[in-house]
């Protein structure tokens, strides 16, 4: 029921046109989601401020193309991820106004005109260079949803001391997203050292008893460091959206 | 929103006490459960054939006591599953209407006054004495639910012939609930000689390789049988309300 | 033992040409099949309603040729699924009564001549894109086991709104397939809205914790949604089936 | 190294009392944690909020007493989780001012004096009865960490229209920590509803294809709904933790 | 349908009392099972071989005694393995000439008089200590499968030595049984020196990595010495059944 | 030590030039398997029997080539398994005695002159024809290890009445492997029905929860069918060298 | 065969009672173990500084009663692991020179007289408390292995401080275990540290996603951490044992 | 901080223009890694020792060809594995000094100038020609770490004469590397006969019940064999490390 029908059912009641009996029954035969769903749709703010996205896995090329296509008409700002590399660069080719990030494996189109000031205080971590696929497209999706990006790459165990370094750069963020593969200790060990929440987020980089990320995801789910919570493996985007619900609902 | 506030606020916009604009406002501003579901609740034939049902796993004696006392109270009808022995029995002294029965781990209480006429139809199949608990909840529960039930037990690679001398009750049934552990082969090979639909109880007799159930319900699930389908282990009370589903719904 | 045989071995009796004892002796001899499997299959109307059903997978290109070109030669029908792209068009090419549907990898050959009327009852719902192969297998192999196929698709979280929307459509149907990957979770929701059967495909959509399909399948099978059952992982052809015997067994 | 001790090196080395190459090598051979960790220790802000934390799991009688006798003695905080039904009692007879809860299975003993003010904004929605421990373990330990908690209890399938009653409640808070066993589905449609992060902490609730919960955690982790994030299997006390962080950390 | 109707029926017919076209009629309405599988039954020399056999796990106390009780009053051989020691002990004071052992868990009834020989050649080996009830189990069934039994045992891996000691011993097995848990290394070993068929029976024996006996199951399995096949964990009783099949068929 | 030196020790002990000291040190300095197991391996019937197996699979074309051409060059006979379409072909044109079989990815190479007349007793039963590659590989093997096959192909769910019809060839076999994929029931029933010992091989066939196999190998493991073993997913080859044990082995 | 035979046999051949035939068939007829196996044992320099080890799961009270007193009354050194409460109290009674002790479930008996100096080197480091009893089965059994124990406990992520504290005491270690539950990450620290070898022994502590100690095992052996190894869930005894084999193989 | 801030600083101290209580919050402010953790790595003597790593599997040609070329250009060691042939080959042409070994899938490019002499005591045994690429992973790595590395290859259970021919071999070595697939049996085997510290690293070599290498894996961790301790699945890599830093250590 749209809104328009709505107000018209009421001025009948006020008309007189329909009656108070008539007009209940009618209210109650409203399927839910005629009315309730697509309200509460208009009203939250999230979804207001959210692309539509668009996960590419298992779509063909085809049916990509069109989407993008169709969003692009209608102005809309659009992020696809997993996407295949030659369909991203055709979608790049098609339109030059979007971004495509082979490392991240997404496709941006922002809405044409001023972009609004991003949200600030989110930093992404990650372990090594096998999980930069992941950290990126954690990335694009944030900058995508209106955050500001800060990176700290490459401090795994080899390289752990980067991360002590860097205690300034992780005592300022309110949100840590961290990336990791193999036994997924690095999101531990970043949550033993800051306040802010963290988000890790296991990658399936690795081999043998690695199991796909599944050791990394229990790993993480298992680890004493109170206060993390974990996404799904490889799920770059689902901690993106996190760290957007965590920082866009203060204040 | 009960319906009389309903009334009156309709009330009030034919008596132009409220204008059109702070209705839509009241009106939208209604969570969806408030109208929509309670509606569609009442209106359901099933739940209003259902017993209030009470998984009892899980629950302290004294939530099970206090809840059927209240059911009771209320004269509603109630089944109470998953029972420890010594619950049961204290519920069918505090309730001399009410059924414990021991095997199924089930305690009934049905309405008082005349049941109305059972469904016919359903035959419950089980391969060996263990899976008897489970064939039993599906029993009481299909009981409890308005159907009536036949029994076809001890069945299993043993006693296959068995199975085979009632070709007539096999066919005979509208739909036949099969429940199995071990490798859990029955319900197939009960599929491949009926028409009926099948559903498969896979259950977690066995031991070793049999994994708790899991390969019952992955041979069941992989089975080549066409048109069986399956509930989770030891789940003979999903299979009653899967039954009851296609024979209450028929005609 | 052909009937011709046994009418033989009869008169023989009743001639004095065979006594008693012999006779006895010859029929103890029949191995099983040759009596009562027989007979039973001729006895099964479900088997008469069904197309030769081959299962592409596996088969060589060679294999699958020789397969359709026999069952077309004896003007059977047949229904091939989970066919490579470039054997269902070389399929195609031969056959032109057949059809090929590239989405459900099936292809099907119907009986020349006028079918008989659909039943009708069924509908297929379906969460995302990435699921209509799964949802498509089963509408292709629910429309050769003669029934009429509705479908409400792409009705996942996402668009969990257009589900609400279609509660006519959902109350209406007598069993609903719904298929859904990732977490499952679509079949109990509509389980939860309706009273007809309601039979939950998980597909092998999503990654990472998504294993495959097992964690849509688990979901299903531990779902609280009341009389909800389950096929296996992408088995559209299978939940037609079940959906088949459900609907032909009705009145 | 205490402070006085590096303030009388300072000073030596302004007398002259000692060279600079013997400072930077008195210096240099800190071992990291004799200056830095106790120091990072020392200006953490979540930490200062933190009661003493005990897992009781695991921990014998003896070692339970003793551990809260030497904190009370302090008159330290302390909360301990996993506790078994005596050994609480006993904690609750021995420290009057603690709080045994049977249910959650904690006892809490807090500061003597004035508590300050709980930080408001957590709700805790749980689906089933037999969630309730986890759901009371996260409440209790959201009190012990200075959050004041808002309950939602029962709402899982049988009752999801209570759910949606109650979308004012869940609309105003700041973080949703969401529990369910079974399928574990209830987290995902909370963060379809609301745009304040969602944490969902699945339960070990459930039987068969549950798998002690892993179908629970693995459902909430391939959930399509955006922002939500996940801890460990009965995992309260970490729910709790992390919305802590979100809310501390804000404003 | 007993012999006696079937030799009244062919009576009928040779007498004129019942024409060709009605015996055919009812002998083909005959199920599968009345007879074809009886027959099946009686002629098939194992099963004439074999005591009955009573699993004794998920059975009450109630139902075991009763069965032993009711086979015992038939003069039936009985085999009963998984019993519980009481109900064990209390088998054995109601059956004094059965036989209750501890270690296998089995109770064993034989037949009332003289034994037939035993059929030489079965040598069962078992690695641990551990295992001993397991094979234990597969000493009793093969016994009361008329097979003689040799037992070499506690030959694992820290006494290695004894299992090559024994070279003559293995060597003039015609069938080995080899009970061992952990890893299961053993019966690979033993394969790789006989030319006997190897039974491996993987036993759940063993913590953390031995995953209840599933290590030695996949270990057995992938295991390259050629020639070996295996049984389910623990399954003591399926291995003398095997064992069985192969002696007894021979010459 | 070649029995040359070991005749020349004793010779020089006989003739003094050796005392018997240096001797005992010398003979105890001996490695196990100089003596030993070379001894052990000459006597060993079966493998006198055997022919050089290869396992395919994992190796290079150049070392396949190699390993073939060194023992073609030997006159040995010599089996490889698990090869790839374009190794096997080139195989068998540079070796035109030997025999590719693209069915079961296996070149076997006779040694030249009159072939021993085959052991007969072997039944190899297959359901389905995805099964055959497997079914195949264990014809190819006992061939090859001198064993006459029969073989009984396609008698899964949808043929189960060719499987009754044969009991003649069922009942007169001396061994049976039985190839199934999916759930695995085949052997199952097959063990029903005969006294022979029965060897299934679960195959990688299908799809979902059939989990690559797993569930037919757990399927047959737990089948409650007594005297059934078992051998690895897909491993034709094992089961006909099971086979040849049992059958070498007798009179 | 014992050394005084083959003494006399090579005599018979220098007095040629035995000619060099006769003698080379006896010898060739040994098996491998009566001559080989038995030597090898008697120069292996370890087993003679091993005490017996009995794994006390899986046997009753009176094996080992029984077992202890045999072995002592030998004045043999004995290690019982993996001992219940009650019958290593009954151990202590009996035999006043061993020690029980309760935390690592281990009952030790020395040898009477003079313990030999223990070799240094050995570190044992553990997380939390509940990692405890498999620390100090690590503990005893390396005491029993003739290795001087130091211990360094309860430094998990909660006290990681120490760990960084003790640098000193790492540093010195010539081998160091490692034990650890729950995701298993303080190996990969430790090895991070130091250069000795680092035997990580992952614990069946935790829950949920720990898995029962999988967790913790997969994570130790996916870390990337070069250089470290890992024992099975809960085994204190294995890295007890392997630190022995690298600290006495030294020098 | 570097060494010149820090002597600035202190001398700042001593000539007063700085006051002590400045110089402690400038040192308190020092992130642990400016100071600690870079001195700790100066310090290490094994990382001197060791080449730069780079794990190839998960990076591009382009990285992969960047990071050789930087190091070559500061003339470091560098050891790169799991590399694609067609890089591996890129980088021997580019990078003369180099060597690329394509069955261990290995490029390593030693220091320009004399190697200093490598440390003996290592041997690498593998059971199998499936498993060489680990076992020369390992053997490459171990070279490149300073080890001379002996090879025992082919001794699997075929071949386990070899083995025992072998015993001298075995004896002398200081620390056992050993690699083996399927059920992973040969290190408890090499375990059992010596007493060197044994390290088995299990591969992926095998099918089905091989678990992709689990089944080896877990095997070994459940062997009885003491003393063995055990990598990652084909981590060959890692055993090297672990032998370096025995072998290291020492003396």
């Amino acid at each position: 029921m749209e809104i328009d029908q709505l107000r018209k059912l009421l001025r009948d009641v006020r008309n007189h046109r329909t009656d108070v009996g008539a007009a209940i029954e009618r209210l109650a035969s409203l399927s839910t989601g005629e009315l309730g769903f697509a309200r509460i749709d208009h009203h939250r703010p999230v979804r207001r401020g959210m692309p539509e996205v668009i996960f590419g896995e298992g779509k063909t090329r085809e049916q990509l193309l069109e989407i993008v296509a169709h969003l692009a008409s209608r102005r809309a700002r659009a992020l696809v991820t997993r996407l295949d590399a030659d369909v991203g660069r055709e979608l790049a080719a098609l339109h030059p106004a979007g971004r495509w990030n082979p490392m991240a494996r997404t496709f941006y189109l922002p809405r044409p005109g001023r972009a609004s000031r991003p949200i600030p205080g989110l930093l992404i971590v990650s372990a090594g260079t096998a999980d930069l696929p992941v950290a990126e497209e954690a990335a694009v999706t944030a900058d995508a949803l209106g955050l500001a990006v800060e990176r700290l790459y490459d401090v795994g165990v080899a390289g752990i001391h980067r991360l002590f370094e860097q205690g300034e750069q992780l005592r300022k963020a309110r949100v840590i997203v961290v990336v990791a593969g193999m036994e997924g200790a690095l999101p531990s060990v970043v949550a033993g050292l800051v306040d802010a929440p963290v988000i890790g987020v296991p990658t399936s980089v690795g081999y043998g008893a690695a199991l796909g990320g599944l050791t990394a995801l229990f790993g993480m789910l298992t680890s004493c460091a109170g206060g993390m919570t974990v996404v799904n493996i490889d799920n770059g985007f689902g901690a993106a959206c996190a760290a957007r619900q965590i920082l866009a609902a203060r204040g």
